[in-house]
């Protein structure tokens, strides 16, 4: 196997890992050069002062995944459609340098009349069905823009996106709840576990949301609890609409702040979870590599 | 009966009407002067500079109804608990002067472990009853924060509040929608009721909305077209949690670009729609006053 060197390359910010033949993390660094924070849209510049050291063995590939490859990035790497799989992104790589450096499509897929896109998400996913042993399975990835996408046979079969993430921002900086509400506050466990619950009863989010205003104007919810109630009732609202049993397996992938509110989530309802972080990114791209 | 001031004084603007012994408009005027706009909180001052004039004649009563009875307006005229009726909100009239100016009680109701209020419109729900010959309905105003109340006997029984209006708002303003949304488009009929449909789907909002984006970035969706979709899929989800059988009759009221949305949507339901628009408040000032 080839030195692989990793890159998420994201909106805001770049994470790079330079990992050795079995896959190992040798080094890591991160920037706050995301594709909107690159000087004169100059990629390739911003890849080199970054990655050039990386790069000098021989043979060394670089594989980088998130929205370098869109529209707006270093150049557009097309959506594939699922089902796909590890082999079915390696197959549509966009090489920027043929055989040295590539950028990783993401997915796509038609549901009704409506489609649904991810990018970057995919190689976590690959990460870690890889890291859990798991061919099969449910995996969430929560965030600004949180994933659902199921798993058959090593290949992503299906997935919706949910604004959970942005949901929170918009509505706790610029709606009325603004007004009343701390987003910067710790999580208060039993606030968010109220507002998973209200959220499961099904009245609807822009019911529950006005909830927040209401249990505010009547002294019942702290600018501190109707952070930690709001967020416990857009999570339960994604909740509400997935198919989940009691002792169902669910693999949460991301920063550990979101999945430690997912798993409180999911717990409530007797789902199994496992979480990953960062480590399901490299292992994702080795797994595409492979 | 006396002469009638009726003033409904919102948040950010007012209007006020003169009625005559039979509940007819004489007179109707209009100010910028929101209980967020009102200079130095002199809210006498402004009463007296757009009213005195209508208010000379003796025995002549003013109602006022909205913001101005709220903490933040001009006296805080506490929520009457429901079941309420015209009956209720005139013994819990708040004087400013007795028997010259009142401010109108909003009404507040339990459930579940969360509260909910509304203040202004109840007046035009108690209005629209009487214009519509009615005791027993299911009532809709549609808005910023839009209200269905259920009537019985001639009191509100129960009502829900959702934030329609300001997801709207804070979706196409802020959200990454912003950025392929033209909010102030005109309706797109088609487009919306597309909207409304997915809704009904139940997939939940927080998916939806990421439709809107996953279109656009298709070129599925104008930015126009974004608008009327945006605005179906919002009131779609408020009708999807109503009770809701064809053939049952649905008063809306409210502003007419308002309220042809809702007839749009409930009439794919089969429901009967009757609107009514500022009439509504003047006729519901002289119920609580009979």
């Amino acid at each position: 196997m080839p030195n692989l060197i990793a890159v998420d390359w994201g909106t805001s910010s770049l994470r790079g890992a330079r990992l050795d033949g079995e896959g190992r993390v040798l080094e890591e660094k991160s920037a706050p050069l995301g594709i909107l924070n690159v000087p004169n849209g100059d990629f390739a510049g911003v890849f080199a002062s970054l990655f050039s050291e990386w790069m000098k063995p021989a043979g060394s590939v670089c594989l980088i995944s998130g929205m370098a490859g869109s529209r707006q990035g270093w150049a557009e790497a097309p959506y594939v459609a699922c089902p796909a799989g590890p082999e079915d992104l390696k197959r549509h790589l966009h090489w920027i340098e043929p055989g040295r450096i590539a950028l990783m499509p993401g997915l796509s897929i038609e549901q009704g009349e409506v489609p649904d896109v991810m990018r970057g998400e995919e190689v976590q996913i690959f990460g870690a069905m890889r890291l859990a042993g798991l061919t099969d399975g449910l995996f969430v990835l929560p965030g600004t823009h949180s994933k659902w996408a199921t798993v058959q046979g090593g290949r992503v079969t299906g997935f919706r996106t949910y604004m959970t993430g942005e949901f929170y921002g918009v509505l706790g900086r610029h709606s009325i709840l603004a007004r009343t509400l701390d987003a910067e506050a710790p999580l208060d466990e039993a606030m968010f576990g109220r507002g998973v619950t209200r959220a499961g009863e099904g009245k609807g989010l822009l019911h529950d949301a006005f909830g927040v205003r209401a249990l505010a104007l009547f002294d019942r919810l702290s600018p501190a609890q109707s952070a930690s109630y709001l967020s416990g009732l857009l999570i339960g609202e994604e909740l509400r609409t997935q198919e989940l049993t009691a002792g169902r397996e669910v693999i949460v992938i991301g920063a550990p702040a979101l999945t430690e509110r997912y798993a409180l989530a999911l717990d409530r309802s007797g789902v199994r979870v496992r979480r990953f972080g960062a480590e399901a990114t490299w292992a994702g791209m080795r797994a595409v590599l492979a």
